[in-house]
């Protein structure tokens, strides 16, 4: 049995509210039960360095956590000096993820910037995050095709993701807090609407998995990352 | 004629919603109009090391900006590995108005750190920062009462923010963003609900301004922060 | 009675000594009692990335004190890798302060940057700082217009600084590091040669004081400025 | 065809050298064709403060890379201030790998450091960072039985690491710098001498991957750790 | 012919001023014509981590440069957050200059901190910093004494520094910046009351040098120590 | 007796592999006995901006040592966020001394980085550094004479490094760890194949040394020095 008394493959609730913010050309507070996160997409007209006069824009990302969105607060990473190497891993698994489903020649030379703030953390942040970054990413690339800034969109396909693990030797999906902290394979999936992979993290936190695990966690993802891709589907089209 | 169409004593929407998030011991979503921010007030077993074994307790604060919060997007202060003068400015501020109207003594040996997260900016953010803080504070003041681990309430009244400045020669209340990119005199006021003066920092950024213009900000501000108390205490009896 | 046995309407002795050092365009040492301030200015012909192409110069500031100028040796910001909260809050006080009395278009496409470092502190560090960078800004302008670099003054009027606080019950001008450290309201002043405020920043560090109390401090800093501006005076015209 | 004509499953040719430097308690030299990856094991009689007193100990690894290591050189990380975000995860990566195969409890109050300081690099270096740190591990390991510091072995199972990824179309194994910058995906996988997963890393750099090519690559990944590990045991029985 | 017109064995004036500042336990001007540095020497009853309860003390050293004290305005170093490689190089040469001459066990658990800051360079401030500082520790060394809290005095001899050079073919002592920055070698050397060497550091920045300029050079270098150690034997009996 | 058994005017074994890695311009393997560092040449096609646009080239030098080259683990500096000041010095020092026998000019509008890695430490690594950087640095040199990028070869004389020391009241050469640990005299001397000086950098960690000593010092290091200038010729001849 679950902490949360959810069905193994069930969702935590999840809701995708645009225009949370006034000011990003998309901005989404996307929550999975009690995760929650800002996610903004702000346009720039201009590239980083290394692509200048390429022809091809580019689309990044940054995370970070508000120090008491956690149970205990955490130290503020600008206070520190420094993001921490688990900053670093999901910001850039952010980017990743997103790109994979953008023309980025399509796009033009611009920059969109995705910021994913958690504001209130509850296991999944990061799934969330690439869940609503989306969403915040259609906003803003919806409003340079009504500026008449690009012609075509260089949006190809949906992406969403999931986390899926082995919690008390049952394969569960969307894994809260409480079965995160206590499980033994925790893994995150990054899919296309098309139904393809683009990321998949898989790591033992205690018992090596088995290949069948590795199976049966891949379906769950797959049944999961369906319905996130219906609810972007559905944000979008309010 | 102010750009928001308001009256020159008059002060934004203010809105002061508590349990906000849901780990804090305090933890409270302060709005004045557009400008938004997260207050949240963490009490933390310990005090800083120059305080250790001195039987007295400690607040203080920390304030960030999310990247988009503003209509630029700002560069991450965790990315570029410190906080800027400004940041540090204003979380000083806030933790030395909070400190003034606490016993430090009574609180014992503890410590309750504020969070000021600004999720969307439009002017103001340090005064609303102040004013919603304290509200947080007194929550998990409240709760350490309800726990029985302080007999006493060491907060000894209240304590508010206020803007004010000289706007095309007209002095005025709660400068919003566009008043204040393009005011001469601008003045945040702390004051406690007892009508007392905690902190004043007027600056000229345009003409210099005169002791009868000083006069005239510090009647809006004295007026303006009664509001702001009376709000906190309404918020604090819900 | 204060400790120093002066009136409390009294400045400490104030002594300005101009081309103190060789290699700056203006370079003062300016004491207040004990507290000693080296202030320097430098021309550099190109102006900061923001303004580039703007036709308008930028007048800048950086301050720090050397480990020993303090009663017990304070770490060495270079070594610890970062200036401090109090350091950047200073340091953008006096170039606020300064750049309110130039025309910034007028200076034309060239930086002055000052440097006040202390070499011995006794209290009102900042204020010290302040008025004697003035007169090294006017010695480094007048530089610029001998030179035939500038065909018009851009200092507009003098600017100078004085802390006023309440100690011991009693509202007192320019605070040394005794009465600094036990006052209960301890307010920076800055002024023009016109008589018109550019910032002010009072704080309570222990009883919140009145507006009563308020007024009585800028009587005190009016006055006191008016002393410094003529003191400048003289300095400038030996 | 691949460059090197290699077969789709054919490692390349790969050299274990222990006692590799002199002064590490293990030290090896792992050679993964032209990929070549210093690593070593560093016992300390300490835990990290999180563990201190709770009678386990620990296993860490950091990572790094000569600035000539690669084909152009790279900004020494040292000179630059901070570890990149990939040097993070690497070194996350190889210590969460080892970790999984050691009984933690059995190791006591003490640490085990793995350096992996890769000084010529052809594609693969975190996979060879982890065959070859698992080999180090046992050495600095049988140093403790030998010494009688340690009761009974805590390493539990072997650990090995190989990449798999789609080259123009085809799945193949232990992908060298050439295919890695040309393949639509890279996969990382970690497994025990059991046939177990701990870590599977894969990221589509180009087309999204299909569930028949997860399966073909994951079947391709373990076969070449099954070889990986004959050779560990090769290694650690001369 | 030498710029300054000095013969090639001759110091510039060398001033040594006592008690310059006021809260150091000791703090000297020391002046080599146009170089002037503030040597001050900080007594405090702790000694770092690593030499913690084995019954010895320290001595260290930290260096700076006013940001103006040079010809051109160089940044500061607390503003960039790091201290350059000369600057650490040449805080440590005062520190192990000093440690030479001093008896650490009969220091006692305690450390001297000695800052060098430069206020006006000209050359050889390195020199200048070793020869203030030694007067700064002997008064520093001295208050310990006469307040009872050491029984012997731990300084074993004096130690004093100087620059020599071969400026456009000639050997030269205690070269000045335009000579130093247009000579083919610089050699900093450092000497006991005994006339025995602590350092040599000795750099062709143009030409090599031979065995014989070499010679010269040392020779000029003891007679300008003898020097330097009689001045400060004067200052510290004054 | 040395530790070593060598007699004083001995050198460890020297051994100078070339072409040790495979991405690098030049590539060379150093031992001096138990002291192993790889040197690498990289050619880059512009120049520092300080250099920019003046017809001229730049050598210069970067150092690191592996965690674990040393006997009990060291921090890694890029974990620590910095260079030590240590590793500075010697970082300057290889350059300084590279630079001293080439023609800047004739190396035309390019820069050379070397990259000095100790891979094991047994003493005299920056002698050790300086001496094999020489050979690598050929043979990037020779590579651009080959490719026809450079008409005449800028290097104009052979450099190499040696330690010497005062080791139990006997003046020896080439001091390994453990002399160089309890050594009176430390001294790094650097000279060219005309026999010349360009470095010389002599301590007394513990006694300070006699003018007789310090000869005796430099007459074993011309002689080490000419037989390091010897085996350099051999590995660039073969």
């Amino acid at each position: 049995m679950r902490p949360s008394h959810r069905q193994p493959s069930q969702l935590r609730p999840v809701r995708i509210t645009r225009h949370y913010t006034r000011h990003a050309e998309g901005s989404v507070l996307v929550e999975f039960g009690d995760t929650k996160v800002i996610c903004t997409a702000s346009v720039e007209e201009s590239v980083p360095p290394f692509l200048k006069g390429k022809g091809q824009g580019w689309v990044t990302a940054e995370y970070g956590m508000l120090p008491r969105s956690t149970n205990s607060r955490m130290r503020r990473e600008a206070a520190q000096g420094k993001q921490s190497g688990r900053t670093q891993e999901i910001q850039r698994l952010i980017g990743r993820s997103l790109r994979a489903v953008v023309d980025l020649q399509r796009l033009g030379e611009r920059q969109i910037v995705i910021d994913c703030d958690v504001i209130q953390a509850d296991g999944g942040t990061r799934t969330a995050s690439i869940t609503g970054a989306f969403v915040a990413l259609c906003d803003a690339v919806n409003g340079l095709l009504a500026a008449g800034k690009l012609n075509a969109n260089p949006i190809r396909d949906h992406i969403a993701a999931i986390s899926v693990g082995v919690y008390r030797g049952q394969t569960v999906l969307d894994l809260d807090y409480v079965e995160d902290s206590d499980c033994d394979t925790d893994m995150n999936v990054v899919m296309t609407g098309a139904g393809r992979f683009v990321e998949i993290q898989g790591t033992a936190e205690g018992e090596a998995f088995s290949r069948d695990e590795m199976n049966a966690l891949l379906d769950l993802a797959e049944a999961g990352i369906a319905q996130l891709i219906s609810l972007q589907k559905q944000a979008l089209a309010d």
